[in-house]
């Protein structure tokens, strides 16, 4: 159960570098691929002649050819050509609307008329030299909404990570959570806290002391279809929090892109954003990798609820406050999908 | 199909030594994992707040906290406490009668109200000076109720094992087959015959002639739901074979747990305990390894066998003298079961 | 949907030379041994006692001995013999006719009453000493028709095998096809063309120039039920092309036996037969290993084609005149298989 008209995060672009990429998004196989003057284009990854994965041929000018039988299709869909055929009455590929925006490429697999870019989301630190990005994709066999509930709720850091981002007053914090429209937020305050062994090091990065106590925020926010990002920092106490004058204060934007692969598996888009030491691409990469091995501490757990649930189909769960970002942002999920059923109608 | 109001081998006690241990068993996903006092504890592997798998948490005095968001239950399965939250109405989880006892870990999957752990078979060996155990456990994708078959009828030895116990005598040796109560006993003597490889060993570990015709006798016992304890040993011949003084023989016993994990698979425990040189612990593991290795051929045998009988559902197979162990103790499961179905009230 | 009463490549002499071997051919699990005096039989792999593989067992004589308790089962299928058991009232196990012809083991799946050896197809160059052969084995997990329309339509060389056999002319040049009873066949003639890298070879070996003008045929012959003979060569310009003088013309065949396992799966018995140099092992060997390199490429493409079809079950593929020979073939079959139905009577 997933929305179908709207945006989702398909792949980065080192992802169709070299070569086409082929991945299923929401249920239907897709290919991704750059023409001559490098824009993307997606299409249905299925040859019309004899269902050849597209994937696995290769691009030549706007075309990508079918690396079966040379049927080429164009960025449009339509065959360009094919040897020794006349191709004007095969039948078309299905095009799936896709832009290349803020370092992501993003696909709509549902309605193409319906299709409308405004709705990606602006994110600031792409092409700002103020700012920083690193990030990763995993494979996660579970229910993209296990991953929501994952990052609508941050009390689980103090037990999932507790060697990085955890500590005990997280969970002696108590969470707000606010909908606004389609938007769900669940915020989280810890004042004159010591630090967590990230932080730490991200205070000491900034100059600032790490043994001494900080007012230490997160902000988890859920837009439809499944973008959660989360505004997390520290400051020296008593300094303002996350309203802190800059030098007091380290900062950063926690990215969660989840994307359908099929009811039981998707792909997770995670980094973070910063807009400290922009340009120490060491820094870099030393986050990524730090953040890297403590979001797939996540995957196993997720693993295992997904299995549970499978088993155990017809348990009840409860929903507590802490749960109420997830259950939010699972009921603006639902909202969407009626709404997409009512106004669908399905091809004779 | 397998009776649930009865006692499985669960696990062994160093699998939950450092931490929890989740397990599938008749079904059921369940934990193990000591208390504070060192009690042993099963619950349901399924969080009550979001279905989380309690196994990947941690234990924290007589609870077990779930990983994810810090969920505490209790040994009796209520929520101890949870961050932030008053558990009063949280509910329970299920917990399954459980108990430590011989050097395993037992569990009982049906209903609790039924459990007596006077039914746990006595095993002599254990915490006795004059015995020594050696074991370990197998994963087999088969039919529990394959490897009785296999352990209740021993006539395999001369093909599957036939550089280790295996011997011509055996498959010219008729058996005998009674039925006790719920009780099936399939014994062999072979009178007069000279030792195979495993045996001259242990003739030689006890000083007696490795090479000299031996008396040897096979004699497998089945109890509910699916313990196989087998009686063998060699003595030299003509000195009265399983009645000789002990000074005249060797002898020991296989022992053979059987808990289902599913319809098609199972968890096999195996080893030996033997009254002899109970303090050469070179020797215990001698003997382990040599078993581990006999009883992995097995495992190819049984797996092939289920994969035939999935394949052929409807093949009827025969029921051979050398069958009856197996066919007869089948026939007290079939019962058992029966009186679980007549007598178990679905829950509404 | 593949035909039964027909033959089939089981399997070649060398896998069963040490050993039984166990193979699921259109949907039964059969063995494959050898007697006393050689001869090969093939029965159920499924022990009429109790259902184990008898491909674990060994052979004794002209029988095939159950690795588990011992029942051996003569190469009519007659249970011969059981330790202590009278077996004259044993059901036999189902014999699958087999011959051993050519350099392969046929067997024949469906009715044994209707088996007629003559319908075997003759392999001019097996033991002849002017060919030489050399082949493989792949199992691939695609419906086993995919691959009958690949080799029935070779302009695939052209992209899939870029950088050995395939070159820009092959998609240039129209096809042929022809129907002739069961016997479908697609012709493909190259004139004047410079040879692609796998022939530019071999006309060196045969002392012909590399660098000159070739003319190049192909020519796929399918009978049934999935047999793929391809006439590949190419010659001196000019001089006749197929039809020159050999010393002007380098010609072999490709030797395609495709055999279903289960309704989504195959084995692909692939090879090459040549008639100059055949006493040139080493040769033999090199086109072997360029030619296992070759088709291993179609296997990606084949695989990643029976996914999309299983997830777009419903989309109509296109049938253009390059399709033609492996429409065809198709038809072939589903008329044999339309023919098989009308007659087979179904066991009570």
């Amino acid at each position: 159960m997933f929305p179908k008209n709207t945006w989702y995060v398909a792949c980065t672009p080192d992802e169709i570098e070299k070569k086409p990429l082929g991945r299923q998004i929401c249920g239907e196989r897709m290919v991704f691929f750059r023409g001559a003057a490098g824009q993307v284009s997606a299409l249905d990854d299925f040859c019309p002649h004899r269902g050849a994965a597209l994937s696995l041929g290769y691009v030549h000018g706007d075309t990508l050819v079918c690396g079966y039988h040379g049927l080429a299709v164009d960025c449009d869909g339509k065959v360009a050509s094919m040897p020794m055929q006349r191709v004007g009455g095969f039948p078309r590929t299905r095009v799936f609307p896709v832009v290349e925006r803020h370092g992501f490429i993003w696909v709509w697999p549902g309605d193409p008329a319906l299709a409308d870019d405004t709705q990606i989301p602006f994110l600031e630190w792409h092409d700002n030299p103020e700012w920083a990005y690193g990030g990763g994709l995993y494979h996660i066999k579970a229910d993209y909404r296990l991953m929501i509930d994952n990052l609508m709720d941050l009390t689980h850091e103090a037990y999932v990570h507790t060697t990085s981002i955890g500590q005990d007053e997280i969970d002696e914090t108590p969470v707000n959570t606010s909908v606004n429209g389609d938007t769900v937020e669940t915020s989280r305050f810890m004042e004159g806290v010591i630090a967590p062994p990230f932080w730490q090091a991200a205070l000491r990065y900034n100059g600032l002391p790490a043994d001494q106590p900080v007012d230490r925020w997160q902000i988890s926010r859920f837009t439809p279809p499944s973008h959660v990002l989360i505004d997390v920092g520290v400051a020296v106490a008593g300094k303002g929090g996350r309203d802190a004058d800059p030098k007091y204060r380290v900062r950063s934007t926690v990215v969660d892109f989840i994307t359908p692969e099929t009811e039981s598996s998707h792909w997770y888009f995670w980094g973070m954003a910063r807009n400290f030491q922009a340009n120490d691409h060491v820094l870099t990469q030393t986050i990524r990798s730090g953040q890297g091995k403590i979001f797939g501490e996540d995957l196993a757990v997720l693993e295992a609820q997904q299995k549970n649930l499978e088993v155990y189909p017809d348990r009840r769960l409860l929903m507590l406050n802490i749960d109420t970002g997830g259950v939010q942002s699972r009921r603006v999920l639902d909202r969407l999908i009626k709404a997409e059923q009512a106004t669908s109608v399905e091809p004779a």
